[in-house]
């Protein structure tokens, strides 16, 4: 008879390997099993909701676990933040949740934001939170970009050559971009909604739209690399550290 | 001849012992003054608006400095953000002024920034940026205990025991207060406007209306203690690490 518990999990992914466990690398789920271990005694195994990047962050990633012991949850909120306190990993809320719930196979959303900082002088108090550009982006043109991607389409353009999913197909639900100009600076959000996504799908439609907001590509052009299906036309990935997995939606509301 | 510049400037104050050089501590003035050296060759002494403490960090500290030669300022900005660029310090704007102007005593008002996150989970992304606090705080309350401080008062209370100012009397022009709750977190902004400010004033301040905020003191407890003139009524002082110094103004925009 096991307890299983649903996990909302913040992280700085800059010293990371990214989530899932690796022999000889530092990651969440390596660092997350460890605190189980050292808190439980046993080995404890971590199921997330699906895999972030090398240096990519989470503001709520998802995962699960089954335990022998019934806990209550704000005990083992403390317990595994206790056992966390010298790492950047940071446990928001633990809820008790049915057995039939999985962290990744119930995710019906998975929602990215992507930050961009748009300045001359190199970033000090947000290096590694957001992509440092230095051209304005014309964030009118990103956002007529984007419109292309919007539903169901064939991505190879924008797959990794190491993604594992059985299909290109996707489908995105949508893309919203922010930009707001304070003083000299020009900050812009890239929110991305999907059931899922393809490895490093989000980097490179980020990558492609930055060519588009800095007037190298017309608006156009994201059309034509989409419907190209060829992985040569994507736009540079952007990097890992202005990414952050935001939030996974469930059938039902668990925290 | 020489050519005054003035240097508007961004830190991370995280791993300095604030702003002034010292003999065997890494100090902001200590690796900008290290900067020129490297990039001209020659010592450059460079006089700062006030100091920062240890762990504080800045948003827009201003600095001026004396050049023999005269440069375009887009140009020292690039040459001091390279040799600038292993360290958390980054140069926003660089201005040619006048020779009448001083960084210190050319201004006419300071703005610092105080940052509070509320919240059970310890913080990872905003880590050394925030003011971490469990205990929800009373907004409301805040700013009835923060109308007793504002205008010409006699600040001994919130002084350090090793403020150099000849007077402890200063006049606070303003402190805003603004909340805002997201999720099951909440986000307070605390913002001091004076002409300046004794030393550990603000942390001084926020560390007392904390105590107001969590219900421990009654706002009114703010006038006594102010009035009290007696530095062992003070609240804790509050870490440094929420706190940004956010802009000082001068007579004309020099950036």
């Amino acid at each position: 008879m096991m307890n299983r518990y649903a996990l909302k999990i913040e992280y700085d992914g800059t010293a990371y390997h990214g989530w899932q466990k690796q022999k000889e690398c530092k990651t969440i789920q390596g660092e997350l099993e460890f605190a189980f271990s050292r808190f439980l005694g046993r080995p404890v195994k971590v199921f997330g909701s699906g895999r972030t990047d090398s240096g990519v962050h989470a503001l709520a990633q998802v995962a699960h676990v089954d335990l022998e012991k019934e806990w209550l949850p704000e005990k083992l909120q403390g317990a595994l933040n206790f056992f966390l306190k010298n790492v950047p990993i940071s446990i928001l809320s633990v809820s008790k949740v049915c057995d039939g719930f999985h962290a990744r196979f119930s995710a019906k959303y998975r929602i990215y934001e992507y930050k961009i900082l748009v300045r001359r002088a190199p970033l000090t108090l947000h290096k590694n939170r957001y992509w440092h550009l230095n051209m304005i982006q014309n964030i009118q043109k990103m956002k007529t970009g984007a419109r292309f991607l919007i539903g169901t389409h064939d991505f190879t353009t924008f797959r990794s050559s190491i993604c594992q999913a059985n299909s290109p197909v996707k489908t995105l639900d949508r893309i919203s971009i922010s930009g707001s100009n304070i003083s000299s600076e020009q900050l812009i959000c890239l929110e991305f909604k999907a059931r899922s996504f393809l490895h490093n799908q989000v980097r490179g439609l980020v990558g492609s739209l930055e060519k588009v907001g800095s007037n190298r590509w017309s608006p156009q052009h994201i059309r034509f690399i989409l419907e190209s299906k060829n992985r040569n036309n994507c736009g540079p990935l952007a990097p890992p550290h202005g990414l952050y997995l935001k939030e996974i939606k469930y059938e039902n509301q668990i925290f």
